[in-house]
């Protein structure tokens, strides 16, 4: 539960910070040991997780139980179910046959550390225990049961990797798509993963219909807010301070928001997207501060 | 169930015709339609799934569950998820950096039909696809949650996942496994996957321990006698009657039971797991014909 600090205000920092640390000791823990075989494998595994990566959809899990008193120990399933959803899809995006890339927050990729074979086999071996970590979250098994649905369905062919394959079809064709068809493109690729994080922390907490509507707003928002700043980035950033490949969208003619729109306006949009995040979080109130933060996070973050 | 005819015996063709056709239909039914979008991703998944395939898995499903009198209602969901958890597994086994594999069940593999990348995020699609579907499973919730933790496992690096990279390990070093090495990799790699569709069944019908323990004996043999069988055959068969590229396992020095024990011991292996077949099974008497017909199809089939 985030901190509660002299006057009531939640201490975001110290909040987000012992969420990290909880959601990096919950990772390393489900992992399989680097000293039990296969160990190439469980060392891929281990690299494509534990190598940095800024554990946004855990802390999601984490600050949205937390609107509902849901205590961290409930939540921790969801969180590493969900990181490792997040990893596995960036293992298998890296492949050759997909957006070939050879570095990773800083890091080789998991085929350049290791081969393709053991990449893809380490994507296929991380989801599997997403759905085994998630099952054994400390709760109602009805409510266990919501979580395997919700997660299986943000990742699966309606979700995560239904838009990695309209990803697939628009790169080289930038032009082909509308703005709403990008739009639709990145709610399925990273919005549905991130609407599952918030929507497995309020099912945890027992959010009502009302507050799980709320809660839906804002993360799609934030799903959309985190991409237009991620190709806005790839335009401006280097690739030292990305930890990848810079300007590669414009390289492969990816569809991208300032392709579409334009710097200025792809900026306007993300300015829109501040508010419609700040007006779903207004129930709340104060306890909403650390996914606010999550929020001004994904529209202002240098990498 | 299966169905009892004239003075009690299972007709066990029936039976076996039933649940294939339940199984094919139940698999249709699961997988996302043709004309919805992203079509080439859809119509990637249900040419992994829907082109042919023995349906041996959801059968041991069915043929387990109808042991403990289970509804086969009751037992759709798993044997679709069993049979998605192995369709993923061959697209991505028949991938160029892996088995690279051109021709399975006589068709196209996937990546041949479509694209690599679209064969990865068709596999990555179908797990996530069997756990959802295993999720909805109508029986107790914390039955189905035994269930999704079941498959799972037997997935994951340790299982499936972990077989299969043991097996990437071996390949082009058939000669440094011992057999009981090389047991052990398809006690992950094929045997896990098995085991979990003969337990599932036993876990939706409420099945004991003891009988868990007993069929897991049966499950165990199974999946060797079908490895065991299978090398015999890469090494008889031709291409034509396989549905898939014969003479590969030597091509590749993979490490196989004919390479390691010779052709009559691995026979020999063959008839010590079909005795180990019918000793596990005899506690349950004549209701275990379906089960015991799936063990001689397993020593016994020409392709």
């Amino acid at each position: 539960m985030a901190e509660i600090v002299a006057g009531g205000a939640v201490d975001v920092d110290a909040s987000m910070a012992q969420w990290r640390a909880r959601a990096d000791a919950a990772l390393t823990a489900a992992l399989p040991a680097l000293d039990t075989a296969p160990r190439r494998l469980h060392a891929a595994m281990r690299h494509a997780v534990l190598l940095g990566g800024k554990r946004m959809r855990p802390m999601l899990v984490y600050a949205t139980g937390a609107l509902f008193d849901a205590a961290p120990a409930r939540l921790d399933a969801a969180a590493v179910a969900v990181e490792l959803i997040h990893a596995y899809s960036l293992v298998h995006d890296d492949l050759p046959s997909m957006d070939d890339d050879a570095l990773r927050r800083g890091q080789p990729t998991v085929h350049i550390a290791f081969d393709e074979a053991t990449a893809v086999l380490a994507g296929d071996a991380l989801q599997s225990l997403a759905f085994d970590a998630v099952a054994l979250a400390p709760v109602e098994p009805a409510v266990a049961l919501q979580l395997v649905r919700t997660l299986a369905e943000a990742a699966g062919a309606a979700g995560m990797c239904g838009g990695q394959a309209l990803d697939l079809a628009a790169t080289g064709a930038a032009k082909s798509l509308s703005i709403s068809e990008l739009e639709q493109l990145h709610a399925l690729k990273t919005g549905a993963l991130i609407r599952a994080a918030v929507r497995m922390g309020a099912l945890i907490g027992h959010a009502d219909d009302t507050a799980l509507a709320h809660l839906d707003r804002y993360a799609a928002a934030l799903g959309l807010a985190f991409q237009v700043r991620d190709d806005i980035l790839d335009v401006e950033g280097d690739s030292a301070t990305l930890g990848k490949t810079a300007g590669k969208d414009a390289a492969q003619a990816k569809a991208t928001f300032p392709a579409l729109l334009g710097m200025t306006h792809a900026r306007e949009r993300l300015d829109e997207l501040s508010r419609t995040l700040a007006d779903a979080l207004a129930p709340f109130g104060a306890a909403a501060a650390p996914l606010a933060a999550l929020g001004d996070y994904a529209v202002r973050r240098a990498h």
